[in-house]
């Protein structure tokens, strides 16, 4: 479970700001299943510091999808030896890349906006008043430029529309659609990048939403939508990893549902199981009673089983929960 | 089909401002099938009056849907006499409820942002770069009284986020992010409505969207998506005219689909068409053929046929535009 307040004490954005000026030779991390927002605020980040002068680099992800492919490709470096670490949007060593376990320990400047952070950097820029860890690095590169760059102000837009679902998650602050229209002002093709990344679907995604509405369950009176993803519904979709982003906000969206649940069965047939709640049910509970973890309203844990016998489980857990 | 250029001179907002401020005991109009702009822009002007200490109402519209019931009941009136009747976010009198008939002609101020608005009124207000009435509306009320309430930011922050799709459609810009942000400031629960208003569906809609992915028939190799949605689909998932709204942009989201058809059937078996287009093809153009109008990329027609021979005829109308 997150806590609301930080553990550590954050730089100043005018600290940051010295720190990354009075230095050069960059490499910058990015997080396990890249979203929009660690890639985003690395890649900018790393823009920012080229357009400089710098040298900077972001460590290869493999697990980009493509969705991102074409955005991130001028930035990454496999071998690069840098002098300095920085991590982006990333909350704990836990989450580094496998190519990226040699440098535990090691990060100089961590900056994100979980207020989870462990602490694992030497000096860390913490704002966890920020929607997404984009929101953090724009005000950053606000302060040590004046102004950024049409390549960066789209590569920050991406991470703040994604981590926002497009502004419409409660993350969302009159700061966060400031700093969204402020990076339209400085070139980010805002219509076209939404049109992109929130209203285009595939034929796969298509078919794919559809089984799962054609496949839910409903409990308590509607209380409680549950879905199972088998393999067979996946391969006749044809989805791929891509089309299965965030799959589990679908059924949490239908008016009355509190609790979603969405068991997904891996290809070696056990079970990954997310909950989404409302805020009358902790999702972080229901999932710790089965080994698994998360925040307040989105959790998840993964188990050793069938993805029936995983149903029976995580609805057990629910109703020891949620009385 | 719209032009790009408006028809006519607009006053400019400080004329508006003034106009306003020297008068007194208003009635606003809003548009046939009312959405969350016109009617968001209606009370927010009537209430934002109101405060000033002037006599302001918006008179009924009896088409209004379940979704924004409560925000408008506060404004509504029947049959008060006023002195000054303005209309929001309606570009002809073609568009008047029936309830308006008698003010055909006698409208003293339009305040609008369609490039097509005829100029029926004495005096209009007109912005067409703003995304949505509500901005136009803002940026006024913002000149007239320096400030707004938190009701009154409530209003607009509805309009905004409704006609831009909750800022994802292509209208939305740098000017439109910035004034949701000010409007969030001002008080407006900016992610709670966003929440209402885009992130909760009832499971009748759930059930459509379902049932209209079930049953795509694609043309031109994924090119072309049309759906005939009968009227037993719509009883069959429940759904009411809330849960109609905007089911012509399902299918206009998958990749690779240029010209989306929604063939509607009515509840005396006629034929109501919608047709979304990407840039590439001109659905005004596709809907002329057949009698109708509409934008370049979004456009309709009715016919008096069942919904078969609707398709039959709009697929052939589709084929004679787009060679």
């Amino acid at each position: 479970m997150d806590s609301a307040l930080p553990k550590i004490t954050s730089m100043t954005t005018d600290e940051a700001s010295k720190w990354l000026k009075e230095r050069d030779n960059f490499l910058i991390l990015t997080h396990i299943r890249p979203d929009g927002d660690t890639l985003g605020s690395a890649c900018a980040l790393c823009n920012a510091l080229r357009e400089d002068g710098k040298t900077a680099f972001v460590l290869r992800n493999n697990q980009v999808t493509r969705r991102y492919t074409d955005y991130t490709a001028p930035y990454w470096a496999e071998d690069f030896e840098p002098e300095y670490v920085i991590s982006a949007d990333i909350a704990s060593e836990g989450l580094f890349t496998p190519n990226a376990e040699k440098y535990k320990g090691k990060i100089d400047l961590a900056i994100d906006h979980h207020p989870s952070n462990t602490g694992f950097a030497k000096n860390t820029l913490l704002d966890p008043e920020s929607a997404s860890c984009g929101e953090t690095v724009y005000e950053l590169l606000k302060h040590m430029f004046g102004a950024i760059s049409k390549e960066t102000a789209t590569l920050l837009f991406i991470a703040v529309t994604t981590d926002t679902g497009c502004f419409r998650y409660g993350n969302t602050t009159a700061r966060t659609l400031r700093v969204a229209s402020e990076l339209i002002e400085a070139g980010a093709p805002g219509a076209e990048l939404n049109k992109r990344l929130f209203r285009t679907k595939t034929q796969a995604r298509v078919n794919l939403e559809s089984e799962i509405l054609n496949n839910l369950e409903y409990g308590r009176d509607g209380k409680i939508a549950t879905v199972v993803v088998t393999q067979e519904m996946i391969k006749k979709t044809g989805a791929d990893e891509d089309d299965m982003e965030d799959i589990a906000a679908i059924h949490g969206q239908i008016e009355g549902v509190v609790v979603s649940i969405t068991i997904r069965e891996q290809e070696d047939f056990t079970s990954k199981i997310s909950v989404r709640t409302s805020k009358l049910v902790d999702a972080g509970a229901i999932c710790a009673k089965l080994g698994g973890g998360g925040h307040a309203m989105a959790a998840g844990v993964n188990l050793n089983c069938g993805v029936w016998e995983a149903r029976e489980k995580i609805l057990k857990a629910v109703d020891e929960v949620w009385k």
